[in-house]
């Protein structure tokens, strides 16, 4: 499988096009842990071939938020924020398993994007889908109480993972949910004792899925 | 002054495009106060002629918080949700004052802007500001405390309205920022007891805005 077959637009561009953005191309891989790109870099537009990444935002203070995860095929814009004049915002983006994948130079896809209407509408749809998980973040942080987003955490990793069994520490769902790791700590017990989730080193078993779900759902 | 010189990628459309675009074109008024758009309507794109409209979203609950604004000359594009498969979220447009604007089918733009690279890539960056903003919006309501977000709204404002008497109750405020009455009047109190503000019936009076702005952007 190569470039072409994982770039859903590649047949809507000209021959001319297709061979500047093939010139342009690199390919590199991450470590789980990995940061691909932080703060106002123009690191470039990332193709993932394999693995998962989750992009975040940082507070002075050193806090942070997943806003979206990415994973096999997605492509990540907003690490070539400087391609778009309108993006005031930074985001950092790290590997979460280990990835392999492309990185299109910024002003490679902002040449071809300027004259190709198709990979210009393509872009749109792309920054239309990362904006409605924000949206839906935003949802969740303004309206939804931290036990329900805890729940709907889990459920979201066990079907990343496509198991109950699940290798987080109580540190990175708090990272992800942009809260402290005791709140998370206590609401994990809670559900302990409810009988929702059983609680060793490391892992996070989901033991009642239905009632996680009634409650992330809530 | 007409539409042509409010639609600031007009001069790169085709005289074809542009035909098409006054043909589809309508001018409407909306008095303040008015919802334009809500939910999953597809009212279409809406160019401020002159006016104020806010964007907000809706809680299950009735809640309510405002994620952008839109001034003399600013195009609203998620009016016209149906135009791009992946936004996949609803918004409410309300206006804030007497307001004067053109509606463009959303059907008419979505086939100009299929075919029109700079219209495409135009929106592109429409779509990046709006997400800048919702940006700057989940860093405020993660890390920014009431009392600092009050003190931003209300600095907002008078650079908005131009002065330091702004006619807004509590009420206003509250859903202006997603939170309750009663935690808007309590800050406002305190703001008052500081010295930052002067109180009365409707009114909010900026009585020390380096205070507030040290607050604000603290």
């Amino acid at each position: 499988m190569d470039f072409q077959t994982y770039f859903p637009i590649w047949p809507s561009l000209t021959p001319a096009q297709q061979a500047r953005l093939l010139a342009g191309l690199s390919e590199r891989s991450a470590k789980k842990g990995a940061v691909l790109h932080s703060g106002g870099d123009c690191t470039g537009l990332l193709l993932i071939k394999s693995g998962q990444l989750r992009a975040c935002i940082l507070s002075d203070e050193g806090r942070e938020i997943t806003i979206y995860r990415l994973f096999d095929r997605d492509i990540c814009l907003f690490s070539a924020s400087c391609m778009i004049r309108s993006i005031q915002f930074d985001v950092t983006i790290e590997a979460e398993k280990d990835t392999e994948l492309w990185v299109i130079p910024s002003e490679v896809y902002r040449r071809i994007m300027e004259e190709s209407a198709p990979l210009a509408n393509y872009t749109n749809e792309l920054m239309a889908g990362r904006f409605s998980e924000v949206m839906w973040l935003v949802e969740q942080i303004m309206w939804k109480s931290m036990d329900r987003r805890i729940a709907a955490f889990l459920l979201e990793e066990a079907a990343i993972e496509g198991e109950a069994r699940l290798h987080v520490t109580h540190e990175t769902i708090a990272r992800h949910l942009g809260t402290h790791r005791e709140v998370v700590t206590r609401m994990l017990r809670y559900f302990q004792s409810e009988g929702m989730v059983r609680l060793s080193r490391g892992l996070v078993e989901l033991t009642d899925e239905a009632a996680l779900r009634a409650l992330g759902n809530g």
